[in-house]
């Protein structure tokens, strides 16, 4: 089974990352950018079975940095 | 409008990140993770009335590295 984890930056968190992309759009000419947020998503294979609060954990554990980051799982 | 684009690295890339992470999880006690590929998510914040197609060539031009990335695009 699949499970699908998103991570993003938490609102008020500062993103350079995505400044630096939205930067870049308007120097290439794309306008109406208004703001650009990027994070991460990460795409786990796992055996049958595994439950949702299972990533969850995974989430707490590893793949995320709560303190910044917010996350949001997608089991399919 | 929102935009967001998922860019992941394609079948057959190798993905050291992904790698590392499925790593860590095993050494987490997290047993059958088979497999982890790791991507990016950006979310574009747009003006009204931008189109997929130029969502589309942000992405070609500028958010993926469309040799060894693909990438999807969620209109919201």
């Amino acid at each position: 089974m699949k499970a699908r984890v998103f991570v993003m930056l938490k609102n008020g968190v500062l993103d350079p990352q995505g400044e630096a992309v939205r930067h870049a759009l308007g120097s290439l000419g794309f306008d109406g950018v208004e703001g650009v947020r990027q994070g991460k998503v990460i795409e786990l294979d796992l055996a049958a079975g595994t439950t949702e609060d299972t990533v969850r954990q995974m989430c707490e554990k590893l793949l995320a940095n709560t303190v910044i980051e917010s996350y949001r799982i997608e089991m399919a």
